[in-house]
This record gives C-alpha cells, sequence and structure tokens, in this order.
C-alpha cells in the first residue's frame, strides 16, 4: 500500500472556537445498512472530530438489499440537498444509485453544492459524482465512507490516521493537494486537466447513458474491489475502444483490492495485465494512487480543474482550493 | 430449467451417403484449454456426429490465461476464415476476444460466413458474433462450445441430447426455430425483428466502443453466469439508460446461473429482480429461453430476422432457413 507523502495533511488539533462547527449529514444512497452500530460509532466519531453530526431518517430504512425503497432514497437526496448542510457523508455504498440516477433534480443538487456542500463517497457513489459531473451540477468529492471508514472497530483495524486527516482538512476546505509514491518511468511527467473517477465497474455501467461526463483531457483515476484482473482489463480495454482513455491526459490507477487468482491465470496478474495495457495505450498509466476499497484513502474533487505532476517516484495531484 | 418443446429437433440417424460430411474446425479463440482431454473426447464425439473434425495447430496454444498470444489467436481466426470449413466451433470460452476485436478483418471474416461458414459458441464468443453483426459481417451462432457442451464426460452428466440435436440440426441448415416453456403473462405476443443478444457482460462491455451493433425493434436474448442479480440488474438498466432496451420489440432472457446470494439480499432475488424491472420497463422481458451456462442450450443465429410467438405459455422463435 502506497502511502500518501506530501503534502502531509494535518488534522486541527481542535475545532477553532471563532469557526462554527461544520454541519455533518449521514444519509444512505444505496446499499442497507446491515450493521447500524457502525453508523453509530462513525456519527460518535465524527463528533470527536468537531463536526456537528445529524443522522437523516431514512439512514437506517430497509427494503431488501436497499437503505430503503428507490422514492425513499430519492426523497432523501432531495431533502438533504434542500438542507445543505456543510457535509453531507454517505453511511456506505453497496449498489443502488444507478437505479435513482434517472429521479435526480440535478438542479436542486446542484444548488446544493454551490451553496457549499460538500458531498462524499466511494464506490457506488462514483455514480452520483460522475452524474453530478455530467448534468453540470458541480463537484463532489470522492472520499471515505461513514461505515466503511469511520465505523471500524479496534478488531477491524480502527480508524486510518490519513484517511482521517485528509477528510478533516478537505472539508475545511484546505486541502489542495495530495501526494504519492508510484512507480517509477514517469518522472518529468506534468499534465493539467480535469480530476474525475472513481470505481471503474460504476464508471463503466454508465457507459451508453447519459449519466457518463464527456470529459476530455483529463486525468482519470479509477479503482475497484472483488475484480479478477481480466475483468479489470476488460472495463479498461472498454474504456479505451470507446475513446474515454485516450481522450486523457492521464489516468492514475488506485487499489485494485480482494481479487482471487485462477489456477488458469499462468502469470497472468495484475501486474502483466497493466504492463500489458502500456505496450498498448498511449495514454500514461500510473499507480499508486492512495485510493479504493482499502483502510487508506484520501479525497479527491470530482470534477475539479487540477495538475498532475511527477517527479521521480513522487506523484503530486494539486487542484488548489 | 426449462426444455425447448416445439418444435423437437431430431439427430439425423445416420451422414446420408448423398451428403458428404461437413467440415468441422475447431479452434480456440479466447481462454486457454486447461484440459486437452477434454478437447479430444469432444473432438472425437463430434465424428460420431457425422462431422469431418479437424484442430487448428493453435488450439492448445498457451499464453497466460488465453489460448495462445493474441496475435497466435488472431492469426488463427483469419487462417480459418480463409480455409472457409462448413462449421467453426470454439473450444470454449473465457476471455479474449475484446482483447482482438480491434484487429478483425471484417470482410476476410465476412467471406466465410458468405461462403457458408457456421461459426458458433457462446459466452465469451458474444464479441466475435455481435462484432460480426456491427461489422456487417454476416450473422454467427449462438450455440455450443466444444469443451463445454461435447467434452463431458459420463461423470460431469455427459452430453446434453437437445444441445446435440439442435446442434446438428442447425450445422446442417435444417434448423428453423425453437420453442420453449416461459412464463405466463405474453399470451398472444408476436413480434419481428433481428435475433441478437448473448452474453450479458460480454454484451455490456461493448457499449461505447465501434463493437456493438446498433439494433433497433430487436429481438435481445440474454445470458450470464457468476453474476449476482444486482449486478445484472445494474446491467441491464444501463442497456435501458443507454436505450438500447427500449429500441427493442422483446428481450428474452436465458439462463443467469450459478450466483451466490448474499446475506444483505433480504429477498432480492432473481426473481423480483425481473419483476422490478417488468414494472420500470415497456419492452417485454420474456424469460425461460434454453441457453446459457447450462448443460440445455440451443442454437440462435445472431442477426437473422426472426419471429417471437407466445401462445399460453408456449415460445416459439422462427427463422426459417
Amino acid at each position: 500500500m502506497k502511502r500518501p507523502t506530501a503534502p502531509k495533511p494535518a488534522v486541527p488539533e481542535t475545532p477553532s472556537a471563532a469557526e462554527p462547527p461544520l454541519r455533518l449529514q449521514l444519509w444512505s444512497p444505496a446499499g442497507v445498512v446491515a450493521r447500524p452500530p457502525a453508523l453509530r460509532r462513525a456519527a460518535r466519531h465524527l463528533g470527536t472530530l468537531g463536526f456537528e453530526v445529524t443522522v437523516d431518517p431514512d439512514a437506517l430504512a430497509r427494503h431488501q438489499r436497499f437503505a430503503g425503497d428507490d422514492a425513499q432514497r430519492l426523497a432523501a437526496l432531495h431533502r438533504i440537498a434542500d438542507a445543505a448542510p456543510d457535509v453531507v457523508l454517505a453511511s456506505r455504498g453497496g449498489y443502488g444509485l444507478m437505479r435513482v440516477l434517472d429521479g435526480i433534480d440535478w438542479a436542486r443538487l446542484g444548488r446544493s453544492i454551490a451553496g457549499g456542500s460538500r458531498w462524499v463517497g466511494y464506490s457506488d457513489l462514483t455514480a452520483l459524482q460522475l452524474g453530478a459531473l455530467a448534468h453540470r451540477a458541480g463537484p463532489m468529492w470522492a472520499g471515505p465512507l461513514a461505515c466503511d471508514d469511520f465505523g471500524r472497530t479496534a478488531e477491524e483495524g480502527g480508524i486510518d490516521e490519513i484517511t482521517e486527516a485528509c477528510f478533516v482538512e478537505a472539508m475545511h476546505g484546505e486541502l489542495e493537494a495530495i501526494g504519492f509514491r508510484g512507480e517509477a518511468g514517469f518522472d518529468g511527467l506534468e499534465v493539467r486537466g480535469t480530476l474525475w473517477g472513481g470505481n471503474l465497474s460504476v464508471l463503466c455501467s454508465l457507459l451508453g447513458t447519459p449519466h457518463l461526463p464527456k470529459v476530455r483531457g483529463g486525468i482519470l483515476f479509477l479503482e475497484d474491489v472483488n475484480e479478477h484482473p481480466y475483468r479489470i482489463e476488460r472495463m479498461l480495454l472498454q474504456l479505451a475502444q470507446a475513446g474515454v482513455l485516450e481522450a486523457q491526459k492521464a489516468v492514475v490507477l488506485g487499489s485494485f483490492s480482494d481479487w482471487k487468482p485462477s489456477p488458469l491465470d499462468r502469470g497472468y496478474t495484475l501486474k502483466t495485465m497493466v504492463a500489458g495495457l502500456r505496450s498498448r495505450l498511449k495514454v500514461p498509466l500510473l499507480s499508486g494512487l492512495p485510493f479504493g476499497h482499502q483502510r487508506t484513502k484520501v479525497c479527491l474533487p470530482v470534477g475539479r480543474r487540477a495538475t498532475l505532476a511527477v517527479e521521480g517516484r513522487d506523484h503530486l495531484i494539486v487542484w488548489g482550493h
């Protein structure tokens, strides 16, 4: 696991007395919260970080594998957009946003973003973040999820310091760059474009639909979980054949975790797959971004202009305030 | 498992003395043949059915998880297209065709089809069949695979009679319809259009690329394996949001097999998922097609004009000769 190196995010020691605490709203846009204690632990912990936490009344709703039926989750989204809290943090991902994309009032969501709300999450939340970009609602944040990241017990490894520090800084509007150590071979690369991306499976499931933004000259970051490298390759080839990859200035891979090797692989690994794609594609394919289904994850503003610069193996993504 | 009912395909008792035997070429366009004896058993069995079987020299090639590297598999495809045997049957699927689609000489492939070659397979072969349709190379056959269907030992359940009978009849140009018992609720439905489809994951991996045919007013058949219903739903929603589903006159589901329920499902099943989609979509969503990753599979000409007619629960797909 690569860890961010520069600039090192810093947690504010205590919430400043001069500033009122940020209002943070927890909600459940997708999968059911199967373990409510994790959400309570997350709420408590976020409180100790200085946020004024409220939990959406439907955050623990249950309908099959979803946190409430589609109408309920859509209503929560619009209700929260209208309330415009400072931070809107999803409890968890799973699957569910694709079902409601067609029903979202993007202008209403856009007003909350323009008003200063920071919507945060990853995994299934990619559908919302890319939809927001496609429908010009404004940038959201790829970042942690309440249960997965702030609801961890000590036995589950506890809360990751870098994840927490990045999140606090980003939510206070103070995170302007992240750094990490990537693979060698890209020294001197410097590109500027729209930073976008998220979960590869979710992004691919938007291909051909009106909810995938048409980003040209961008910096595309990708992560996934439980997908064998051949499936990751298939998705990346689809993005290549659809003209998406070559339209970017750089592609940055986060973590691709929890896949099971097959006895058929015979030397076909994540590493050889990426090497094969590099020989096939013209766009630089970087890796090592601390983002994905792993403990350490940075926050990234989806849809903001950013610069990616590489010096030796040090990679820096800067978007400014 | 639904079984075809009418018309019941019949295996020719013995190859006619008047007709020379059909030349059948086995090849490996995608995944490595991990168990060569299965291919030898298939070749032997196909011989007893009256085919004159040859095995491509690279059918047992190995490169990582593939049956030879991309150049090797692409060369085999073009070599076989030029040789124009009567039947071109793939050893197995797996993953691999997406890697070579950009390199296929579709006109060359089209000449073999126009010359009478019947290319057959399912699963990963969907990429080739849909590519052939998109690039106007002509219709191929969705049908069995050599190892999976004709290479089965008695311990593996042996060879399915219906699969075999349909295949023999189709390869002799004598299969003009298949029948099966579907769900109630579609009595009286009759639609006509291009028959197309195959593996849902593979079809979705072509969305946005030049290799997905733009079929309007068609009859779309779909199957998949190892995909949880939420992933099948996500793919179907993508096809809906991309305008593909509603452009069809009917969607016919084959088998969706080998997925593992999750404790999170709480009543979300393949059946409730399909019911939910039916309430959302205007296009008729039929099921029960004996096709997919199951023993019994019919042969279907991908890209031929066909009529789908339902009487009670009896479903008939007719394409004529």
